[in-house]
C-alpha cells in the first residue's frame, strides 16, 4: 500500500521526517529488459497514470547498495526465499536534488541551497538472465520503451523522462537475438547493434548486454521478456507487507509500444 | 564563419556529405567553468540566438578524441602556439542519434532505424588551471550555467538542455574557493561541497575538482573566471581560418545568470 493518499499529504510526511533524521537520501533503480529490439525500463504503475522506479528511502545511515537491494526485495522479490533476484547494484547514473517540501527536483543542487530536503540517486540494476518477479497487488508492473519516455516529462516527469539520455553513453549490444519475431540480418545491418557472442535462442527468456563507450566494462542482463510469475509458497511463510498478485502482466500494450 | 547559411542548407550538405562518406561522427566538447559557485559549460554562440558546444564532424576514420581535439584548437585556440590549451578529453556522457536528414536527434537509436545519418558523441573535456581561448569573430563564447540550460530546450534545444542530467552523477568538489565573494562556510554547511583540500586563493583563477560517485576517478579543472586573452601573435604567424577577435568576453549576463 503506498505510504500516503496525496501529495499533500507525502510533503507533510517527508517534512516531519526532515524534523528527526535531516535530508531524505532514496535510492531508485533502472532494471533494462528487451522488447522488440528497443531497451525498456521497469516501471511500477500506481493507479492508472502515476508511474515510479523501483526504489525508496534509506534507513538514517544505511548504506545505499544494501538499501537498493533491500528496497527492491521489498518491491519486487517473491515471499519465497527460493525466488529472490540475484540484484547486482550497477553504477550511479543521475543524482537528483529536492531543495524544498516541494514536489520539484533539480538534477544540480540549486546555488545558495545549503539544506537540500531529498537526495535522490538512481543506479542501474543488472539482471540475471532469468529472474522471478512479484508485485504488490495494487500496482502494475511495466515496461516502458525508451522511446515512450524520452520527451514525455508530462506523463513521467523529469526524472523518469530523461532516463534515455542518461543510457544514451552505454552501447546495447545482443547477445540473444528475438529470432522468432524479427529477422536478425536486421540488427547486423544497424551499427549500433553489435553482432551476438553467444546466441541464446531460449524464447521468452533473452539476454543483452550493455557495455559503455568510454572506459567502463559493464554488463548488463537484460531479464525475459515476460517475467516468471513464482508458484504460490507452500511452506506456509507469511506474507509480508501485503500480499502480493500472482499474475505479473508486463503491461507493453498500454504504454505505447508499436 | 559558419558553413550554411540555413537549417536546410546544411541539412542539404548533410545529404551531400553521407552519399559519399556514410554515417556522420561528430564529436563536441563539454568545458565546465565555475562562476558563482555554480558550474557554468561554455557554449559559442552565433549571432543572437543559436548556441552550440565546441565540437565538429570527424574526418572518414579519424579516431575520436583526435578529433576532438582538432576541433576544439580550430574553434578555440589562439593562433600562437605558445597559447595552446591543453584539451584533456575525458569520458563520453552522451551519444545522440539523426535518423534522418532532419534537425531532430534522439538519445538512442530508434528501433527499425538501420542507416542513422549522424551519430554524435559528447566529451567532458578537462582543463588546465589556466587556459588561453581564442574565438573567431563571429561567434562569442558564454560560460552559461547548468540552471539555465535545465529544461530549457527551447532554447539551447534538446542536446544541450539536457547536459545538467548528464552531469548530475559527478559531485562537484571545490578546490579553490570565492573568498572575495562569498563566505566559505557557506559551502561547508552544503553537504554537495566538500571541504577544499588544497585552497587556490588567486583571484580570477579557480580550480574545481570533479569526483564522480560511482567508481571513475575523475579531476576535472574549471577554467579560469576571465579567459586571458592572449597577445598578438608577434612572430608573423598566419591567422588561419579567419581572424579570431581579440576580446574574449564572457557573456554571462545574457544568459539569466543572476
Amino acid at each position: 500500500m503506498e505510504k500516503d493518499t496525496s501529495v499533500a499529504d507525502r510533503l507533510a510526511r517527508m517534512k516531519v521526517n526532515y524534523m528527526k533524521e535531516g535530508m531524505r537520501t532514496s535510492v531508485d533503480g533502472i532494471l533494462l529488459v528487451q522488447e522488440h529490439n528497443h531497451p525498456h525500463i521497469l516501471l511500477l504503475q500506481i493507479g492508472n497514470t502515476f508511474c515510479k522506479l523501483p526504489g525508496g528511502r534509506l534507513k538514517p545511515g544505511e548504506n545505499e547498495i544494501e538499501g537498493l537491494r533491500r528496497k527492491l526485495c521489498s518491491k519486487l522479490a517473491a515471499n519465497s526465499t527460493s525466488f529472490q533476484p540475484n540484484w547486482q547494484i550497477g553504477e550511479c547514473v543521475a543524482i537528483w536534488w529536492r531543495p524544498n517540501f516541494e514536489t520539484v527536483m533539480y538534477p544540480y543542487c540549486p546555488p545558495h541551497i545549503t539544506k537540500p530536503k531529498e537526495c535522490k540517486k538512481l543506479f542501474l540494476v543488472h539482471l540475471s538472465e532469468r529472474e522471478y518477479f512479484a508485485v504488490p497487488k495494487n500496482l502494475k508492473l511495466l515496461a516502458v520503451p525508451l522511446f515512450e519516455l524520452y520527451d514525455n516529462v508530462q506523463r513521467y516527469g523529469p526524472v523518469i523522462s530523461t532516463i534515455p539520455q542518461q543510457l544514451s553513453r552505454f552501447q546495447f549490444n545482443m547477445v540473444g537475438m528475438e529470432l522468432l519475431d524479427n529477422d536478425p540480418a536486421t540488427y547486423l545491418k544497424n551499427k549500433t547493434w553489435v553482432k551476438e557472442t553467444n546466441p541464446c535462442l531460449e524464447r521468452k527468456i533473452r539476454q543483452r548486454v550493455l557495455t559503455p563507450l568510454s572506459g567502463l566494462s559493464l554488463s548488463l542482463s537484460f531479464a525475459p521478456r515476460e517475467f516468471v510469475v513464482p508458484a504460490p509458497p507452500t511452506n506456509g511463510e507469511q506474507e509480508r507487507r501485503q500480499p502480493k498478485s500472482g499474475v505479473l502482466a508486463v503491461g507493453i500494450g498500454g504504454v505505447g509500444l508499436h
